[in-house]
This record gives structure tokens, C-alpha cells and sequence, in this order.
């Protein structure tokens, strides 16, 4: 057994269920006899540069501390966004991350993050083995976005799905009310793979009103084929809801809300950049002329603690810990993966994979999960979702 | 008693609470003795005139009907936005109401909405008291906006509070874990008054982060005051959230939002009509030049049901009873109000007022609710919103 210190970092956009993580890894920490001092960088590997540390024993020290701690939405340590350069750049920034981790007797770092995140474990781990180092790296999945490699899922994900499925179905219910024909084009986050926008679904299972068509940034988008799916559902009833992932693009690559800009700018002279749903919103105008709305859910997405799934974190708490069990016995440069082993009833254990397999890697929303003219989901996609997103999580309400 | 039939409308824009209403009246109606059939009408008024109708009775039988009711968003019976011409212009409409009235022996007519709703109350009870017809006239108060005048409060609105309070702290908490300058505003709903972004500051009561800068339609907007507020925020801490309303004006009456057109058009040629959170960001973009966000609440702050007030929940099926019962006692041409006995504890009780003062007009929120400088509002206006907020509403869990 390695005795020593322990740090952990957040890393990336803040999710409802990254603090469920934190907690974890603190848990096990706290569990695993080897480990001393627990500190929490602020702000990531940023506050790990300028020793901006918290005692974290203290700061999370009893069982109500876990609870508050695991229903707390966004980052508890704060967060960042910085890429690590190559191990072998000769940047100077390995020495000093270092430096200061020997200054702290810290042998065991956590990190938990997305993609980038995993790059900056990656990176860390193959210095401290180049440079035979005895420090433990593991890296600890995070992202609402669904998209990493080598785990079925992600924490965070079933909550933010459910945010999405329950928002959306709601909006579908608001605009059902009106006869007047409308369309709504409902903005769900995704760059790169259309995970959180395919939840928008989910409601279709139980039976209830929800997005008509879906699209995903899997498949180019294409114009004309969107326009007469609108036109098809508007035929079919006056209520048309879509939902569009952010990074739809056409086939040639482009955003979709890149060609809104044209040419146009704001009152300042700036270049005016749409929004996807936006451009969507317009186009329909356009070309149909009936009303349309375009809503952008935008932040309370990936921050909403007031929806959160408790399968999500009752697994992003068992994944915190899983890495500190993990780290104690000895692995260092992987991260906590979910398999799946059946989906009713839901089952997954968790198993340790190569960080390196994971960075700088996407996982997209594979073919078979979509229908044939490529403007939904199948039900068998939505089916596999759902487990996710089960389970409520009691929050103290106050004001 | 006057023995006869009944009909029920929704009317304005879908709350998360109006079928709590809705909910209340039929039980209200049930249980009053001298109402048999109860119609709904689909879509408001204009699905009367079609007798587009709906058995109510049948549709709402049992108390797991009205459970289910009560926790519906949006209106179950359909909205519609129309206004009916004066009751003497001598148009044919209101001949045809009546004769539609008539036809279906109705003697009871409730009407669930706000201010236009209430227009519509006011004139169809002027018309049969002039043509002498025994028809009673009762209008429900609904507005997430809480602006109807001669009530403390609207039903619809404890439960939009809620989400605004929840969500915008919640963007808060996420805009938090960075430490780059950045600011966040987010649009909340409400064209004159601005009750409901007031809610934006409730988590403040509680001890926990939420908007910096709130400001209301109330005020008229000025921008150079609005960057030196937002500067000196900066100056205080790095992340800043702003909460407006999308009715904000400027000192000559114009919208904020509408100050960013000026001649920008869009791919299709349109002018460009930007929000007004979209405008602020932008100014901040020009005059300050940091980081900034808009987010724009929309429609799921008026439409979550997964967020419902208790409070809100409760009165608004306790207004549409008495509404109910006190038509079955005589009353016609009135609302029900709500009025504050006490804040601390929370009591208030309903009384009936003539629609003739609540129609048309619009309560703003006072003076003398407002911080000196205009660009918050004050613990004691927070603190009479927070028991309209107060309660959680159980959802049953499916998918």
C-alpha cells in the first residue's frame, strides 16, 4: 500500500451530477486506509498551479456534509478549461505540477471531467511514467454530453436527459393548446453527438406528447428534407415541435446556424451569429409562413439540481468511489467505465479502462438508432436510455 | 337556485397551474347542487361558438381524474386568444353566444385567464344584464405574470416564481465554478409588470447565490446606469448574473430589445428583432468586452409541472370552487380575489370583486419595492413572494 496524500480536481462545463462524484471519490478516499490528507484543487489543474488547495476531510467531513454535497448542482471546486501540452514538449509545466505535488506528498491525483479532462490524466500519467514517478492517475467521467468512449454512459447524463425529456414534453404541451398551425424548434446541447438531444424522446415511451421530429448532428442536415417533414407533421396536427441538437451541421460541414450569418450584423457591427434553433425558426418563417418559436435550452440543462435522476447519482457517487478503490490498489491512468449488463431489470458494474483509449475520442449515437429519413430516434434507443433517468432524488427545499 | 347547466373555457396563455383551476371549478360545480351538465369548451370561447364541447362530468369523474388534473400543465381544455368586440357594437356575436348558451340550457359560465379573459367576463355579463338573461358570468384569475389588479396574487404564479427563483439560481451556481469575467443575463417573462423576475432574487432569503442586478419593466432602462452597474459588480467578483424582464423600456417607451434592429436583417431578409437579454449581451459584449452569455427562460417557465408551488397549487383549485360557489349563490360579473390576512404565517382568504375593475388593467409592481438605485428589489418584496412558492406539489413518476 502507497501511503499518501490524495488531490482531486473538476474539470469542464459544470453538470447536476459532477458534485455526486466528488463526493465519491471522497468517500472512498476517506475509506481506503492509504490515503491522509484529502485536498480539493480550485479550479482545476489551474488551482493545483497556484496552490489554491481546500482541506476537503474538513470541508466534507459527516454524512449530512455527503448528502448536501451530492445534491448540489455545478462545480463544488470550481472548474477550467486548459489543455495540457505534450509530455514531451519540454514545457516546463510538467515540472512544476510536479513539483508541487511532491511539495504536498500528493500520490494519488483524481480528476473528473470529460474528454479533455481524460487528456490531461492521459498526459500526467505517461510523465509520471516516463519519468518513473510514484504518483497514481485516474480520471473520473463526467459529462452530460454522453460521449466518451469505453463506457456506456456517462455521469450526468441521466440527469440532464431527464431535464431534457421533461422540458420538452412540457413545451409540447404548452404549444398543444393553441389551433392555430405552429412550429417550435426546441435548441438541446450537443457539439458532436446527439445523446442529450435523442432523450428528448423519452416521453414517447410512457405515451405522452413530446418532439415530433428529432435531429441529431450524427446525420447532415438537410434543408429541404426538414422543411417537408415539418410540412407532413403540420398536415397531421397544428402542433409541430423539433428538437435540434446545437451542432447540426449540413453536408458540407457547416453549422446550420453558421449560414444565418450571412453577411448580417448587430447593432454594434458585429458578425451576427445565430443560434441553430434560430436559423431553424427563421427558415420556417420563410418557407412556410406559419407561426414559429424557437427556445434554446440552454444553461439549466447541465445545471438543473432540482431534476436530478437518482440512478445518475447514486452512479456517479459509486464511480467516485469505485476511482479511489481503484487508485488504492494500484491502477493509475484509467478511468471508471459502465457496463452494461442488462437493461430490464437495469444492471452495470464498473470496470477500469485505459485513459488513453477514452481521450480526445468521441462516441457517437450509432446508425441503427436512427429511423429510416434520419428525423427521429427508434424506440429501441429511448428504451436503453430510459434506466437512466429513473428515480427521484429528494432535495430540502427552502425559499 | 337557478337549476341549469355550466361551461368552463380556458383562455391566454397555458400556466402550470390553470387545470388546478380548472379542477376546482368542476368540484365546485359537482358539489353546488344546481348545476347539471358541465361542459368544457375546447379552445375557449371560439370552441363555443363552434360547440366544439366537452362532457366534463364524464371527462373528470373521479378524484384520481382531478389528481391528475391538478398536476397537468399547460390547458387541458385548449386556449385561444380573442377579444369580443363592444357589447353594443351591434355585432352579431353576441347573439350567437347567447343563442349557443340558450341551445344548451347553460346558466353558468366560467371563464379561467387573465386580463383579456377577464374583458371577455365583463362584456358577456353587460350583455345579458342589459337583454335582462338569466346567465351567470364568473371569471377565474390565471396569469404567471400576477398582474391582474384587486387580488394580492395570481394562480399560476407561485409555481412560475418558483422555476424562475430555482432556475436562475441554478445559472447562477453554474456560472460560478469559472473564474474568468463573465457575465450571464437571463430573460424572464413579463411585458408591463415584473413580479415574476422579481422571483429571480428569492434564493437570496435563503443565503444562496442568485441574480446580481435585477431589473423590472417598471423602470424605464437606462444603459450607460446598467454597464456602471454591471462594472462594479465585476469589480466585486467575476461572475455576474443579471436578470431582466423582456418588457424592459428606455426612458422614451421604447424596448430595449427593439433598439438592436436598426436595420441588421437576417439571411431572409427580415429586419432582425433580437431579444432583449440577446440586445444586452451584445452591449456588454461592446462596452465592457468580457465573456457574456443570454440565456432566455421562455416557455418552460410558464409551463413546468415538474416544478409546481403547493401554495399555488392549493389556491388555485381553492378559487375556482368558491368561484363555482359563489356563482350557484347569485354572483355574476365578478372574480375571485385573493386577499392577504398575514404573511408570517401565510393566510389569505378569497373574496369576490367586479371584473369591471380587474379588466384591462395592469398591477404594477410598487415604488417603493424597489432598491434606491433601481436595479434590485427589496427583501420585503421577496419576502411576501416566498409563501406563494412554498410547498412541493408530488408528480407521479413515469419514464
Amino acid at each position: 500500500m502507497m501511503k499518501g496524500n490524495a488531490v482531486i480536481g473538476q474539470s469542464g462545463g459544470p453538470t447536476a451530477a459532477i458534485n455526486a462524484t466528488l463526493s465519491g471519490v471522497i468517500l472512498g478516499a476517506k475509506e481506503c486506509g492509504c490515503i491522509d490528507k484529502i485536498y480539493g484543487m480550485r479550479n482545476g489543474i489551474e488551482g493545483l498551479l497556484a496552490e489554491r488547495l481546500v482541506d476537503l476531510r474538513q470541508a466534507v467531513a459527516g454524512p449530512e456534509d455527503h448528502y448536501a454535497l451530492e445534491r448540489t448542482p455545478a462545480s463544488a471546486l470550481g472548474s477550467c478549461r486548459k489543455k495540457l501540452p505534450a509530455p514531451d514538449s519540454g514545457d516546463g509545466i510538467y515540472e512544476e505540477i510536479f513539483g508541487i505535488l511532491q511539495k504536498y506528498d500528493i500520490k494519488y491525483f483524481f480528476y473528473i471531467g470529460g474528454n479533455d479532462s481524460m487528456d490531461t490524466v492521459d498526459k500526467l500519467s505517461a510523465y509520471a511514467a516516463a519519468h518513473e514517478i510514484q504518483v497514481r492517475f485516474v480520471g473520473v467521467p463526467k459529462t452530460i454530453d454522453n460521449d466518451l468512449c469505453c463506457t456506456d454512459h456517462t455521469p450526468g447524463f441521466g440527469s440532464a436527459a431527464k431535464y431534457v425529456a421533461t422540458t420538452v414534453q412540457e413545451i409540447a404541451r404548452d404549444c398543444s393548446v393553441y389551433t392555430v398551425r405552429a412550429v417550435t424548434v426546441v435548441e438541446i446541447m450537443g457539439r458532436d453527438a446527439g445523446w442529450l438531444t435523442a432523450a428528448a424522446g423519452l416521453p414517447r415511451l410512457g405515451g405522452q406528447i413530446t418532439a415530433d421530429l428529432i435531429y441529431l448532428p450524427e446525420k447532415p442536415f438537410d434543408q429541404e428534407k426538414f422543411i417537408a417533414a415539418v410540412r407532413a407533421e403540420l398536415d397531421r396536427k397544428p402542433n409541430v415541435v423539433v428538437a435540434v441538437s446545437e451542432g447540426l451541421r449540413d453536408a458540407q460541414g457547416a453549422y446550420v446556424g453558421q449560414s444565418a450569418q450571412s453577411g448580417a450584423v448587430d447593432t454594434f457591427g458585429h458578425k451576427y451569429l445565430s443560434g441553430t434553433a434560430k436559423y431553424l425558426e427563421l427558415l420556417v418563417k420563410d418557407r412556410i409562413g406559419c407561426k414559429v418559436r424557437s427556445v434554446e435550452l440552454n444553461l439549466p440543462q447541465r445545471c438543473a439540481g432540482h431534476l436530478l435522476s437518482g440512478a445518475d447519482i447514486a452512479e456517479s457517487v459509486a464511480v467516485g468511489r469505485a476511482s479511489a478503490e481503484a487508485a488504492a490498489d494500484g491502477a493509475t491512468g484509467v478511468m471508471g467505465a459502465f457496463v452494461r449488463e442488462s437493461t430490464r431489470p437495469y444492471r452495470a458494474h464498473i470496470e477500469f479502462v485505459p485513459v488513453s483509449r477514452v481521450c480526445n475520442k468521441i462516441k457517437y449515437v450509432p446508425d441503427d438508432c436512427f429511423n429510416a429519413s434520419a428525423d427521429n430516434v427508434t424506440d429501441e434507443l429511448l428504451i436503453s436510455i430510459a434506466p437512466l433517468v429513473l428515480g427521484r432524488v429528494e432535495i430540502p427545499e427552502k425559499n
